[in-house]
């Protein structure tokens, strides 16, 4: 057995609560090594009479380059546990405990793992309709102005205090809002605006007022339009939130340039010097930039400063949700603080912070619900862009990536194959929309939330900042068609199905040679099963689907399949999915 | 290489600031398998012109049963670090990168491992004062009602507002004010008292008032001249903090029992139905003790009242640190309100949870300073009590125990031989002091503050809680007076090599058949070695000490050595141990 690959951790992604009576005990393993694993569990504080150990089968629920993960979850009713893990590869057995293998548990349980309490308030809990979600990601400038259109114009405006906005193509919130009916059309029922609060630069990360609309994009009464519009048609609403820094011409910035040590502010940003040089800069900056200077959010007036930001747009005009910006620059008690005053005014909004690698300690139920999963674009890039990896490393991959959180944590991670700050997938496909079309398929399919980049699902590409954020594409061709109803009807087939899509996740089946990636989708009644053909070739597979023996449908073609003995013969083209489900509960 | 064993955690334990500019970053891997492990890094956002990776080289710095814990700590002047490991094991070489191994690092610091930011408030800090601690805990009810004396007596007294306290033994604080010189004498410089607020039970964690001291115990004006007096004398007070649930003669429960759901108080505990049932009892309740309800620590209103509580006692009496009963069963959210109150109050109040597991989830710097470390018992009990360890065994679990949490909170972990919940350690010891003893030396010589819980330094033994918290030894014999001054002396070396004891800590030789143990404790200039003899034989060891090359002087008995050419020859009686300094700087 090989020891030194066995990992447990309690209190984190390895042993967690669903609800107040629901946990999930997880335990790596090298892979292939352990053949069976046994959850034993008890009351921590036993009462008398004594009870017993209860016993229960772990089973492999995801595997990645070196490690298996087994995974049990189950109803307690006890609030305390004790619990140890019996392990066999065969040959050796033993219990595991704490930092060490025994051959039998000890008979105290002092020396157990333990779960002290399942503390309701630590239950990391998601918004419900967040886990439903198809989100649509809006760089407003690149948009629209109006009704499919987007009038190309940069352009300079100025704030009710003088200060300078810069547009560079000019989009609108009211272009927004003329296009939701595009938005449904689509089927998306989310958005995430960039930045739209007053700010210099065109992509409006530089704030200059986090209680104004920016002019280039409109109004106040735009943005509540916006909302309700968006809000009648089923689509919630997301912000983004600058609060790691702000721009240089933030009124409190201003101050402590004009005022030094005497500036109300001079606490408000982080270790900063007197006086402020704006050329070689002496304050901390967001990457160095001397037009984002980094927010002191250690300061009490400035998390209140924040959380009333957070409150307002809530408040004001009913916003949904905060993506929140350079969110791993910033302290854990700004977000625990500001999680709790923008869930306060209203529960289920929804928390997405920009943390681009592991983000564990954040998503423990007391920052974010989510955060942007890069994750899953950089695995998606090397398989279907650049097919570097093979069938089982990407299956490796996504195993390391959805082990790492807790459930219900994996499941509303905000996956995208692009956004405003990377170039578009497309690009690095080498414009192939095929290998689009399918990592989309895989988007729409997999476990967590599809997020989708404006014009995507045009065929927008590029790889420099003003290619990726180039205008909406309004005008259709052949090839825009074909892939926005691409979009549209994976879209429909996730909300159609969205208990299967937000339920478990398994690999049924890998084909390295053939580049054939299989994976099941399941609620607790139903399944589906998608299969991928990541090579240029056509391929004929034949799947162990003993759940489709009674045939099945493909909902893309809607091609239905004769099943035999167990074995399904399906052929899929080059570059090509088939989302499958058996013809009884189709 | 075995790369199931190698393990690297981001903002853990084994990635974390000392301070704004001052990290420490771990690796774990298989024993013996790593030769060389390097960290290279860099600003993770690297100006023009691009910045090179720095090299450093990691060191093993413990090991346990399994694993090798690399470990290296530095300046840095960038807030914001990518980095990545280059590890060998003779025969193979590669890099260690989040989730994989690669041949080479890649030429994109995307994918690196991260320090997203050194936020200062995120760094873990610890009361400067706490580190150089020498615990002394005393359970009121056993210890004195006067100088040198505890007049034996069980009694019944009562609250103000005439609710039942009882008192087994009758100690008061009056009795610890009157004995502050036995505890100058011994050398403590903190006192942590079991609980003294009114309560019913002699043991008094079942409170009725938060507010008041135990009618039995005294007064508040007693406890306000022993905190002065404490004071006066050098001499910190930590109080138990009994948070998790109350006595049921508390006035909220009382409350709710009388008025049900219509009672104020009816959310202020956890899992309560109306009508309260307190013999079938329908709420949550410590380990189901129907005399101590658990309380709702989610309400805000019960996150308020205790920390009220906990500002109270600093205010109005001046305590310097508060143990908090059963702080697992606790919401963390209700910690982090609690520390933040008390730290206003007193910035370098010190906190201490009774967390008896892993507590790392508690220990970020944003809960508890510190835990009861019953994990250092454990190992204690093992190897000096029983002998059911070998040395090996012994070094693997302290090494575990050390590399759980990050530097400065293994530091100041409450390290303890036994305490008022468990039997005293010279019983489990078959009354033979002798190894009492060596154990001791081990606390007052080893990494984390050593705690003495009073009556061990008399020699109080027992299994039953009225055997361990039978009255404290006034009158001495030659056998209290000779463990007293061993204590004694042991303190006053720490004390007086305080910088040594409070710095780093290594494994320097080990021989399982003498059954000795040695090791190093050093501050940046100076060391000294301490060397145990575990075994019921006079050991006659050769140890490898070329810093003490020049003649070393043991600092227990005054004994020195003449060592030749590099290594030290050192006889130990059985059972005892040796505390050995350079003679340069003795």
């Amino acid at each position: 057995m090989n020891k030194h690959a066995v990992s447990h951790i309690p209190d984190s992604n390895y042993a967690f609560a669903l609800s107040e009576n629901h946990i999930c005990i997880r335990l790596r393993a090298a892979k292939g090594d352990i053949k069976r694993c046994v959850l034993f569990y008890g009351d921590r504080y036993y009462p008398k009479p004594r009870i017993k150990m209860a016993a229960i089968e772990m089973n492999v629920v995801a595997s990645d380059e070196l490690f298996d993960y087994f995974e049990v979850d189950f109803e307690t009713e006890y609030p305390r546990l004790s619990y140890y893990f019996w392990l066999t590869d065969g040959t050796e057995d033993c219990c595991y405990l704490p930092g060490k293998f025994t051959k039998s548990p000890q008979v105290n349980r002092m020396g157990y793992f333990i779960m002290p309490y399942i503390r309701r308030e630590d239950v990391a809990l998601v918004p419900e309709w967040a886990k439903n979600a198809v989100i649509y990601q809006i760089f407003p400038d690149s948009f629209a102005t109006s009704y499919r259109n987007i009038s190309l114009r940069s352009d300079i405006k100025y704030t009710p205090d003088g200060q300078k906005s810069e547009a560079r193509l000019g989009g609108t919130i009211k272009g927004i809002t003329e296009n939701i009916d595009y938005l449904t059309d689509l089927g998306v029922d989310c958005i995430y605006l960039n930045p739209i609060f007053s700010a210099e630069s065109y992509h409006k990360y530089d704030t200059i007022d986090y209680y104004s609309i920016d002019p280039c994009l409109g109004t106040m009464d735009d943005f509540k339009i916006m909302v309700k519009t968006c809000h009648k048609n089923g689509i919630r609403v997301i912000l983004d939130g600058v609060f790691n820094h702000c721009g240089w011409k933030f009124f409190a910035f201003r101050d402590v340039c004009e005022n030094g040590p005497a500036s109300r502010y001079k606490d408000w940003f982080y270790k900063i010097e007197f006086p402020v040089n704006t050329e070689n800069i002496n304050y901390a900056a967001f990457a160095y930039v001397h037009k984002m200077p980094k927010l002191n959010t250690g300061n009490p007036e400035v998390i209140k400063y924040f959380c009333d930001v957070g409150r307002f747009w809530i408040k004001e005009c009913d916003i949904d949700g905060w993506r929140l910006d350079v969110a791993d620059e910033v302290n854990h008690g700004f977000w625990r603080e500001f999680r709790k005053a923008v869930k306060e005014e209203k529960p289920d909004v929804f928390l997405i912070g920009e943390i681009w690698e592991d983000a564990s300690q954040w998503l423990n139920g007391d920052q974010f619900d989510s955060v942007m999963n890069y994750r899953f674009t950089e695995i998606c890039k090397s398989f279907f862009a650049f097919n570097d990896i093979s069938v089982d490393e990407f299956d490796n991959r996504l195993g390391f990536m959805l082990m790492r959180y807790k459930r219900q944590i994996s499941l509303v991670q905000m996956n995208l194959l692009d956004s405003h700050d990377v170039p578009r997938f497309l690009y690095y496909c080498g414009e192939d929309a095929r290998k689009l079309k399918l990592a989309v398929l895989f988007l729409m399919t997999y476990a967590g939330i599809p997020s989708v980049f404006a014009g995507d699902e045009k065929g927008i590409s590029g790889f420099l900042d003003t290619e990726y954020r180039s205008q909406m594409i309004w005008k259709d061709t052949p090839f825009t068609l074909e892939l926005f109803n691409h979009y549209k009807k994976l879209i429909s087939i996730r909300k159609k199905y969205i208990d299967i899509f937000t339920g478990g996740v398994k690999t049924i089946y890998k084909d390295n040679a053939k580049g054939i990636y299989c994976f099941s989708r399941f609620s607790e009644t139903e399944e589906i099963v998608v299969v991928l053909n990541n090579s240029e070739f056509r391929q004929t597979v034949s799947l162990p689907l003993k759940n489709l023996d009674k045939g099945c449908i493909d909902l893309l073609t809607k091609n239905t399949f004769k099943c035999d003995s167990g074995s399904s013969a399906l052929t899929l083209e080059p570059l090509e999915g088939a989302v499958l489900k058996a013809f009884r509960d189709s």
